[in-house]
């Protein structure tokens, strides 16, 4: 299993519409990816490890696939799409990280 | 619930030892913590977003905890313990992030 990590950094502590995201950008995105996508996970950022410091990302946002090329199958055909949405919850470039899920 | 992050940077791709990880300090990890800790995650950097990008980070580590204060209460007694064990398999300083759990 792959996990796409999708993480936005707290940068000038930009702010980050955490209810469009829920309820619009993360509906559409499942359901432009369909039955590839094996699950999707949302976290909001509170803190950072050391007390009063602020989170490295204001949210991230985490998809599962089966393997690699079976997100880049589903993704591919999509990504400008959901990519065009971006702005309208978010004014940062998220980092994007793919990985091997070896401990769920 | 609250998840703790635990990001190695994959900086100057330093070795990252997903065996003595999964095999030594989560178990560890999860002994010391005991039942406040509600589940564990790992996983391993494969890619960035761009293709042929090198991830942002070597591994993850997640931790599931009802609240902050229960993450602090059961952390804080096993902290240099902990924290002691990570040039076993990483020289790198972990970034670390507290997040609330949205979405699962």
């Amino acid at each position: 299993m792959v996990k796409i990590s999708v993480l936005y950094p707290h940068k000038d502590r930009s702010p980050f519409n955490m209810n469009y995201y829920l309820n619009n950008h993360i509906p559409m995105v499942r359901q432009k990816l369909g039955a590839a996508c094996k699950g999707m996970a949302v976290e909001q950022g509170l803190a950072g490890g050391m007390p009063g410091t602020e989170p490295t990302y204001a949210a991230m946002g985490h998809l599962l696939f089966d393997s690699v090329e079976s997100f880049q199958a589903a993704f591919a055909p999509h990504a400008a799409t959901i990519m065009a949405d971006i702005p309208n919850y978010s004014a940062v470039q998220p980092v994007i990280q793919i990985s091997e899920v070896k401990l769920s």
